[in-house]
């Protein structure tokens, strides 16, 4: 039987070792290194699909806690999966709610059969397991599905994240035996190990030894300096078998997704560049910008001159400005289209610095213009 | 001199006494009957240029009032105009502020001069007269501007609404003679009068020998019944010249649109179709559909069978539910282009009714598939 997901390497930068490649789904290839926007509750928060085409998106992330409460995993499996219920006919990765049954939700409390807590939402009380979130994420069809991990907090103390590490990785076996579609969904295991050398090596050798199709790093850019989020990453990646995908979770700014893939990630997902976009702050080749200030109220060119997005091709700052001042909608479209696209951009521009062995210089001259020199907070 | 605003007269509707026509603008051609989405500040709430034009929209109407406050006429005219700022080339038409200006201000204060308020955003003390208007909307740049006036509220006295009217005439002259652009935007006169008769005629021939290239009919639609609103009308329109295009403002239930083609009325404007859009209630060809009901959970099949535009081929009836429970702004996107299209979409069928002959008859088959019925709502 044909694995669903499967990975092609393609060639390693002789410069930075990061590599390139693609990853093949039932929904599409995905040239890699790749950043994947996020859509929560099956949207790109203000985009259509068709937009999302247009940048080039291949893939898509969305959030297995948030779907399973609203509108429900049973619903969108009657829809014909998430694909048909969003109109999606590319690649789509969910996650498996860990993260935000540890960040969101409220009186939970973890147990080895799984994870009883109350609905962010209503209140209502709920239980995920690894057998539970497999049902979800089987319901839900994405190409890419993750196990059912713990995130530990940062900061959090030894003992404590090594009792999590282990128990994601009795879940991540559970979650193997408990997957119905092997043959058209691919399950990722998710390291884990919080920001110990030790653990996090150890969670990568049992996950490993456990086959999945693909390995997500999990437990980073919780709020540790970055250089600590990279030590991790180095200590990581080595062992994650070089013929499956690698996929460090949560991370989107300019710097840390360059960093990333000099360090041998492919994928990337973050909230990041539609996040801020909703307050008028954005991504451009000259560094943060945030469009919403006073001093951009009668300029009348585009958002970013080096950019050839639909918003920087169409559309003012000061016309930015006005629509995002004003709490209109379409100001929140341009600058989360531009951002999209603008992290999309960037990672064809970090492929093409590995096809031509100079990634470290590209991230030194990015870094430059930048601005990012001694700025550890990377957009 | 050519005129800036034309009206060509194509046939008349035997059926009905409806006319079919078109209005040539220096930004395009206009098919009348039309219906005008409206852009308040400068954009069309959520929706982009390129899916008005993809839904046939030819000219859009945009707010005096709320882009005098912000960003503010000078800052717009640095910018080219409103046609640039807003990237939008086909026709705009601006209304005069007066609507607004007695309806969302305070401390409002009139004479004979203008009309002293205060901002309803941040408490300035601001003032309006024909000559400041006339500043403002030839600062703003639409093909078509209205005559600053004052809409008499419902119900009013007679004694009030006739000095009112009588104001608004002679605003009106003054409008005409500080205008400053009349070859490349058309200024249109106000008919006010309330709901009476009399004065009605009388502002509608006061104004017509002023000799404006189109005339408005204000001081609608403000919480009269309809009937009432149609019996203005029929002692207004006649007394309009043929050879000018005639605008009914603030109109936009479906019925009402027919109504008022029927009467003779070509063009019409309304926040209706994207206000309601917003909190999940849409026009469809078997009525009035509220898609955030409970029962339309389940139901995958499209908002409106009957219906061609974009969320209508893409959507079910489920997703859209889904979006706007979860306040997803895509939501909002689907509803507004399906609502707008289908005002569009219904003056397209008008006048192909007119073309025909058959308007009458046209009218009762919407109707009775509306659900209209006996039904003073109308949407
Ligand atoms: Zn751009
Ligand atoms: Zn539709």
């Amino acid at each position: 039987m044909a694995a669903a997901i499967t990975y092609e390497h393609i060639k390693t930068c002789k410069q930075s070792g990061a590599r390139l490649g693609r990853v093949h789904t039932p929904h599409g290839t995905i040239e890699t290194p790749v950043f994947m926007p996020v859509g929560t509750q099956a949207t790109v928060k203000t985009m259509s699909p068709e937009e999302l085409k247009e940048m080039d998106a291949r893939i898509i992330l969305s959030n297995t806690y948030h779907l399973f409460l609203r509108p429900g995993h049973e619903l969108v499996r009657e829809a014909g999966g998430l694909h048909k219920f969003m109109n999606w006919d590319r690649a789509i990765l969910t996650d498996s709610g860990g993260f935000q049954v540890f960040s969101l939700s409220e009186m939970r409390k973890i147990t080895e059969e799984g994870v009883h807590y109350r609905s962010h939402l209503n209140g209502d009380k709920l239980f995920l397991s690894p057998e539970v979130v497999m049902e979800i994420e089987n319901a839900l069809g994405p190409d890419i599905m993750m196990a059912f991990d713990e995130c530990a907090p940062y900061p959090a103390d030894y003992d404590y994240v090594k009792k999590s590490m282990e128990r994601t990785t009795r879940w991540a076996e559970r979650c193997l035996k408990s997957h119905a579609r092997p043959h058209d969904q691919g399950l990722f295991g998710i390291v884990q190990g919080g920001m110990f050398e030790d653990l996090r090596k150890q969670s990568a050798r049992d996950l490993t030894s456990l086959d999945f199709p693909g390995y997500a790093i999990g437990g980073l850019s919780v709020g540790e300096p970055k250089h600590l989020m990279y030590e991790m990453l180095e200590c990581t990646v080595p062992l994650l078998p070089s013929d499956k995908p690698r996929y460090l979770m949560g991370v989107g700014s300019p710097d840390a997704l360059i960093e990333g893939a000099i360090r041998g990630v492919d994928m990337f997902d973050c909230v990041l560049p539609t996040r801020i976009a909703r307050n008028g702050t954005t991504m451009t080749s000259q560094g943060r910008l945030v469009v919403r200030n006073a001093q951009y109220a009668n300029d009348f060119g585009p958002l970013d001159p080096e950019c050839g997005c639909y918003t920087c091709r169409n559309y003012s700052r000061a016309y930015l400005r006005h629509l995002i001042k004003a709490d209109e909608t379409f100001g929140l479209r341009l600058t989360t289209y531009h951002n999209l696209h603008f992290l999309i951009n960037l990672m064809g521009k970090v492929r093409q610095a590995i096809m031509d062995d100079r990634l470290l210089d590209f991230r030194d001259e990015f870094f430059e213009q930048y601005g990012l020199i001694g700025n550890e907070k990377g957009f």
